[in-house]
């Protein structure tokens, strides 16, 4: 019998996305649990480390989205051939990761003056530090990020786009041509492009 | 041929460390290459992402800490048996990646008022949340991380508990008696325990 999913997150994209990208794209039915802060705060202590995104597969719960996404990546295909593959794969992931977790500094600061201040070193240094290299990295493996074929790494790349975007309110991808390219190639694929139809519309 | 293994990082522990034990617990020889920062400023042009540790493997060089440690893991059959097993021991990985940022914050924070309000909140919520969870995770596992038995999450532990300790100047690990009895299980591994000894002393 197949596995039954279930996908359990906020109403957005952010961490859940990548996890949601990953099942639509291998053809995978997935429950897409949204819930919201009121019921989060009831279901908060009897989930592990008392975050979300978790994963169910039937029944057994997994939480850490990164982590997710990789065994969902290794279940469907997406995860390379041999080793070294998988971590070159993996090595792109945790890059992207560094940028979120420099975007999320900034997103959630709570102070405005120091919002501006974050905002400013990330659009004028972090976002072109990292996005220049991994524009490079696309450009030399042939418009995907590693060995020329499609991974988890490049869907969880659009779906963190995404909500970057929504979060910088700017299409800051569009100075990179390589990562412009393999975004859009990862949102037209058939299946995400029919996920990102029927999703709910949320900003993050 | 036995693959040829070289580790670059600074002269400390930290993102390096990990990487040093699960080669020497795998009994391999590295090289074990450490910078200094005017090396550094020479060097990091030429690696990828401007970013240390990397691992190069027979000549082919790779980046970001975690993925090498993963890689490293699988090499060495300590990355589980299965792929919902691997994603358990990547979820603890990530949770302790989690812990080490919220550490980063406070240990590299310039401002000395902010760095002693970061470091409040590091003891007082952040090490007790994630520790305490940690803890029970052990107690429930026979003694390790995931299912009864030795995996490269308890090495990267063991190994970024004591870069955490020479960061924080105390013991802290001593009030969780389970990750306590998993770290020195782990140092005194006898490969781990050999490496230890002949390593050299830093205080990071």
């Amino acid at each position: 019998m197949a596995p039954k999913y279930k996908v359990t997150y906020f109403n957005g994209m952010a961490l859940g996305e990548p996890i949601r990208f990953i099942l639509s794209h291998a053809g995978k039915e997935f429950e897409d649990i949204r819930i919201d802060l009121e019921q989060w705060s009831t279901l908060k202590k009897d989930v592990p480390f008392g975050k979300i995104p978790t994963l169910e597969v039937d029944g057994k719960t997994a939480h850490q989205s990164v982590s997710i996404c990789r065994f969902l990546g290794r279940e469907f295909g997406l995860a390379g051939e041999n080793n070294w593959e998988g971590l070159q794969i993996d090595a792109v992931v945790d890059t992207i990761q560094d940028l979120r977790i420099a975007f999320a500094d900034f997103m959630y600061a709570e102070n405005k003056t120091v919002k501006a201040q974050k905002k400013e070193k990330l659009i004028n240094e972090t976002l072109p530090f990292y996005l220049s290299r991994l524009d490079e990295q696309v450009e030399i493996n042939g418009g995907y990020f590693v060995n020329n074929k499609l991974s988890w790494a490049d869907l969880y790349f659009a779906a963190i786009t995404e909500y970057l975007k929504g979060g910088l309110e700017d299409d800051f991808i569009s100075q990179y041509p390589n990562l412009k390219v393999l975004a859009e190639k990862v949102w037209n694929l058939p299946r995400i492009k029919a996920w990102r139809e029927k999703r709910p519309k949320t900003q993050l």
